[in-house]
């Protein structure tokens, strides 16, 4: 476990490493299982989605078209709504608060490469670890990088690219995502999924 | 049919509604369908459209890897080319027009979930229509956005966020998505799958 | 192979000529059977991919969610991982170099439709090509477009559009793509997946 261990601690680790690539094959078997169900598959969907990730809260929903590195370095809270074609490299801890909607085609990323192409073509990488607060909306589209913590309340706008934290309590979008107003609580969004 | 009456007009509903979910998991099995078929079973595809959408025109065509909510609430005119990974939210009406392209990974979302957390936890929603006028071309991985309108002859570049309308026999871009300048109809494109 | 060969040389086009079409469905069909293999099958995985693509280089590794237009106009180096959700549309030569890395959810476009609604509407479309140099590293979600060339050692940002060349040796990112600055031999990515 020493390569898994070191990955997810944030060392540096090989991403050839063949404890790893059994890791991955594991869940890449299980996901497509995942995929291939009926919508209507409630009970075996709920079942597949305990075994792929490391903790799912109650009353959890998946949409198809999931691509998922690990899935046990991802924990879930409770109320989450994840749509369509979610992409999650969980290389670090993944943290998904309560109460949090995801919309379609997101993109949550751990997983750093070197920027050096020498150190990168030895396929060494490190990862960082992704949270996401309570309460929070991420719009289709979003990418989540490496690092990043969303605060509890807030929402992203679709399409968003998240390169820092987000702060709690307010809307951010953008290509880099960067925060516009605070949350206002009588308000239905004009500019987000 | 309350709730999808509430839901298509614009009134706030219930995302969970049993009636509603049973629509969802309809559409879910016919596009689970198309997207196994071979490209070459024409006919076949051409059934399954006819049965998800609302209504097709003439000479329509779509790849696969096609993620749809209802269906039932989008109508889509005559020669229309629709690339692959289509993902579209049709909690209200999306209307596409004639002679549309439409590039690979293009998402189109009329769901909107309350900016105030305590709202949107009970899973109360509302959405507004889409219309992508004739002769429109939309560049690959774009997301429109509840609420718009694209003029007719416009092309939107790819990887745009489309907020707000766009005027009929534009060029448009970014994120978010801003006119660029007229259509040039004497030039091919520089920028724009 | 008259329309096959206007088309790689960049000579005007019609999209619906039989011809392409045929090698379009042999593609997708090939592709397919790519997409429903296990990740664990490897050697079969292998011939595939070797039969999808112009050429493969040694120790090439590719992801599923593969959406591939024509196959045969792309070759492919030496130690290239493609992540996830590869979308290449393949009309033009593409050229991906040795030690390349591919994020999840990249799209390669060569293809280019007129501005004009009604040169459009005839489906007459035109391609250039796209060539990703050695030692890069495209950062997910990012949109390569037609005639694009990305120099050797870059960094492209996830989340980037990438209208233009992008020169060698520098991080790049953004929508659209611009250079942000020389690339830092010693340093990890804060920014990049």
């Amino acid at each position: 476990m020493r390569a898994f261990n070191n990955m997810v601690s944030g060392e540096s680790y090989n991403i050839n490493d063949p404890e790893l690539i059994e890791i991955r094959y594991r869940t890449r078997d299980n996901v497509d299982e995942f995929n291939a169900l009926s919508a209507r598959a409630v009970t075996e969907k709920d079942r597949l989605v305990r075994t792929i990730f490391g903790r799912v809260g109650e009353n959890v929903h998946f949409e198809k078209g999931m691509r998922i590195d690990y899935g046990c370095n991802t924990h879930i809270g409770n109320n989450v709504f994840i749509n369509f074609n979610f992409v999650l490299l969980d290389c670090a801890r993944v943290t998904i608060g309560n109460n949090v909607f995801i919309g379609p085609d997101v993109q949550v990323y751990t997983a750093q490469h070197p920027l050096d192409p020498e150190t990168r073509n030895r396929h060494i990488g490190s990862a960082r670890p992704v949270t996401i607060g309570n309460d929070v909306w991420i719009g289709g589209g979003c990418i989540i990088l490496p690092g990043v913590t969303i605060g509890d309340g807030s929402t992203i706008g679709a399409g968003s690219v998240v390169k820092h934290d987000i702060p709690a309590g307010v809307i951010a979008a953008g290509n880099p995502c960067q925060v516009k107003r605070l949350c206002a609580a009588d308000k239905l969004s004009e500019i987000i999924e």
